[in-house]
């Protein structure tokens, strides 16, 4: 300021300089530096990246607040499909779900004297269900066991037990505020110091590298194989082990994403048994990341099996397998992400080690009830003979075969295009297609100072608004170029949707041409 | 096992005996050391302690189970005033805030076809705010912004610049999960290593000693001065901060609960003003866990003030001061506690920290969005001349004045009693008694190896059901003894209550007369 105005020829004598100089030094006081910087701040959190809602959702962000008063961008909206997040993209809930929950909001429509007129709008399960868990919860409002209600995990427990036909016991389930709140939890208490070490696929949810990154503990990535249908060699983990064990590290955990996120492969029962033997033969937790259970696409070939069912499957020589097994309200055909709920099954984990989870648990008071209430209806849905399981049976189908369709139509779209192979999915809610880059585009990327698929995606949101997350953020084998995207744009627009992607990638293409 | 046998002479021969040998080896492996115990877990989890839900609560909830069978306790129930958690004890819910949680629960309800029978069960102005807040937020199931839904931020807003008269920024304002995930993320950032100090008050709330183990930053106690109404005085600031600075500790933040918790106790703007001066001096980072800034039982003598609004009085000489000011659905008249809402406003925080702070909540996607809605309608509540406000304001008037007498007649049991002395409650929902303890009480909780406050608060709950947390929960003078007590339980059950205490406390001093 004080040069500008030296320049400018502002400063006719000495005692304006000083004045102004007077001015600047009492001004200085008012600037000093904060307190709280991004140099003086954790530093574990300054080196955390989460790419899921990093530049380009940050990006897609800004174009969705300009195109409220600007018409000019040559697309009407932002499709968000960074993240699966069903409903921002106008997936309806499923009705019974929402039914119940909005009778536990407002148990006044519970009162007798009401009963004739929520009929007209309730159906009798729906308020019998609600009468039911309001009985044993109290109150949405009054904070709950830190664990989760205990009617509630009495219900996740039988519906693991139904599912993989072994026992499960309420007191090794914890509600949690969706699944990534358990996975936190159980990476920070796996973490002794920083040379504990988790093997985590790559690609990955980057959920497990930044909570890696933010607990201080040591990565250790083991790459699925693509040509393979994005499928796990136990070879490769146990390679991955003695490299990192030669490095210092104290090995603690493999966390199996299945089915796989961002890479949709699902697991087969043997390669499941081969990994679990892996763990138990080299001392290893399994973090079994199992959100994506429902969402299976090929039912014949590639059915799920939870990790749970295959340990219990595997006799007494692995029953001090410790697993922990996670699931959410978000994904599958529910698709309640807001709501934050979901659980860790704890297997053959130390009594002790659950008590320790409870009390961190305690000090976060509860899981919010309203994410443990989907919890029970995730787990407990209208069965066969119930007033509404016809609807709720015709939502789901609905949403799932819709889902079916989608994923295979929008691989088609990619693997019909230049320079894009793609697996199709077997499961969760993503494809993560292989970009072949022309040089010109590696070119203009690096001229820009952005990796080359980071280039290919913004230049993809320009164009069409549509958002997906380059393979950097998931980890991909060097010098190979991926994007990760949902195929959660609404069915009635995703003939649009895949044009859309055709046409740009050809215009890009054709742009970067060798 | 081979030994009893060896003994009861059951080896025959030696065959047998290493049949009963093989047997034991071959046993052992099952029962091979887990890998994740509590000796190889994070180490600063173990070491966390969290009172609020410690021992005292895990007995009230086995107390509570025995009592479904066993009705010989001579308690009918069990009273949990170990937490702040009024629904729990049957505090109803503003009809106004959960008739517009249901109805963005349920958007069937909000059809045009429905509406004529809705209007039976809801004001008009409750099926506007929803339709209003539906429109900005899509869906509930929905993940929202990391940092909260724009539209709630901007009450959010509004609000604090209507209680404090100076401008606030939505984009500083991070809706969170409750309070404690606010304070947690912000003590996270604010710790560089483990020399990182932060004061905080004894007696505290136990998350803040509860988070600064788990992030590894040292803690730098201040008393509370019990003899003036629990008053900070800013002298023993100062003390506090150089010794620890000769230690050296690397001082960051300043914490104050106020209204007090467990304390009680509301600071005057003249101390207020203290105690920013010397934050500004010191070179800290002010949180202010204003939580309870409703729950004000002497508006005329200790009215509330936020920090936020005496630090904008102050002039521009502070207009650098870093404050964090963390608010809460869970207390004042709405004890939504069981939601996870709140919100934490940056004041004068650094923008490209903000940023990390956004990054590291997107990391857990979003707050939940029904505890998002509370927030809304907890700083954007009914307003005289809508339907819903006559309502709206006599239930919060009946919840607050009821609060006042409730606190009143407590502290006036309490003062009662030989040996127990305890300040009233300016704010908040707690007592924090003292107790003078006969030498055999002290004795006798020396043989049960316990506290002679958790002995005391132990014999309490056993005789009594009413459960209550001991003083070194939370922090005392060396040789001083109290208990933090809610006064929630229900007024009409209220009398019998202090009966109830009154004649447990008779009956123990009698018991351990010296």
């Amino acid at each position: 300021m004080l040069r500008n105005a030296l320049r400018a020829g502002n400063v006719q004598n000495r005692k304006s300089y000083l004045y102004l100089s007077v001015r600047h030094t009492s001004a200085t006081p008012k600037r000093r530096s904060k307190v709280l910087t991004t140099e003086t701040m954790h530093p574990l959190v300054r080196h955390m990246e989460y790419a899921v809602r990093g530049a380009l959702p940050m990006r897609a962000e800004a174009l969705s607040k300009q195109l409220a008063t600007d018409k000019s961008l040559g697309f009407e909206r932002v499709v968000f499909c960074n993240i699966g997040n069903p409903q921002q993209l106008n997936q309806k809930p499923i009705t019974f779900f929402r039914q119940v929950a909005s009778l536990c909001e407002n148990p006044e429509l519970l009162k007798p004297s009401n009963r004739e007129t929520v009929l007209k709008l309730y159906p009798a399960d729906a308020i019998a269900r609600a009468e039911l868990l309001l009985k044993h919860i109290g109150s949405v409002g009054a904070y709950s066991h830190s664990k989760g209600i205990h009617h509630i995990r009495e219900n996740v427990a039988k519906f693991i037990e139904k599912r993989d036909g072994y026992p499960a016991d309420p007191e090794h389930i914890f509600l949690t505020q969706g699944a990534s709140a358990g996975v936190h939890t159980v990476i920070q208490i796996l973490t002794q110091n920083h040379k504990s070490g988790f093997l985590i696929p790559i690609p990955q949810y980057p959920l497990y590298s930044a909570t890696l990154a933010l607990v201080d503990a040591t990565q250790v990535p083991y790459y699925l194989n693509e040509s393979k249908d994005w499928g796990l060699e136990v070879h490769d983990l146990k390679k991955a082990v003695d490299k990192a064990r030669d490095n210092g590290a104290d090995m603690r955990a493999l966390v199996i994403i299945n089915p796989g996120n961002p890479t949709g492969q699902c697991l087969s029962i043997e390669n499941m048994r081969d990994i679990i033997e892996f763990c138990h033969n080299e001392r290893l937790v399994l973090l079994a990341d199992e959100v994506y259970q429902t969402n299976i696409y090929k039912p014949q070939s590639r059915p799920f099996h939870s990790f749970k069912q295959v340990l219990s499957s595997m006799g007494d020589k692995y029953n001090d397998q410790e697993l922990f097994s996670f699931h959410s309200i978000s994904k599958g055909m529910i698709g309640e992400c807001g709501r934050r709920g979901g659980y860790v099954e704890c297997v053959n984990i130390d009594d002790k080690v659950m008590d320790q989870l409870y009390k961190i648990a305690s000090v976060s008071l509860c899981p919010n009830v309203q994410g443990q209430i989907l919890v029970d209806l995730m787990t407990n849905p209208p069965v066969s003979g119930d007033e509404s399981y016809p609807q709720y049976q015709e939502e789901v189908d609905a949403i799932y075969q819709s889902l079916i369709r989608r994923s295979t139509k929008l691989a088609s779209c990619f693997n019909s295009l230049e320079g894009m192979t793609c697996n199709e999915a077997e499961g969760a809610m993503y494809l993560f297609p292989q970009l072949t880059l022309p040089q010109k585009a590696i070119a203009a990327a690096k001229e820009k100072g952005m990796a080359p698929d980071t280039y290919y995606c913004m230049s993809m949101l320009e164009a069409t608004g549509v958002c997906v997350i380059p393979g950097s953020g998931f980890g991909q084998v060097p010098n190979t170029w991926h994007f990760r995207s949902t195929f959660l744009p609404e069915e009635h627009l995703f003939d649009t949707f895949c044009t859309d992607l055709e046409k740009f990638h050809k215009n890009f293409m054709a742009k970067h041409k060798d």
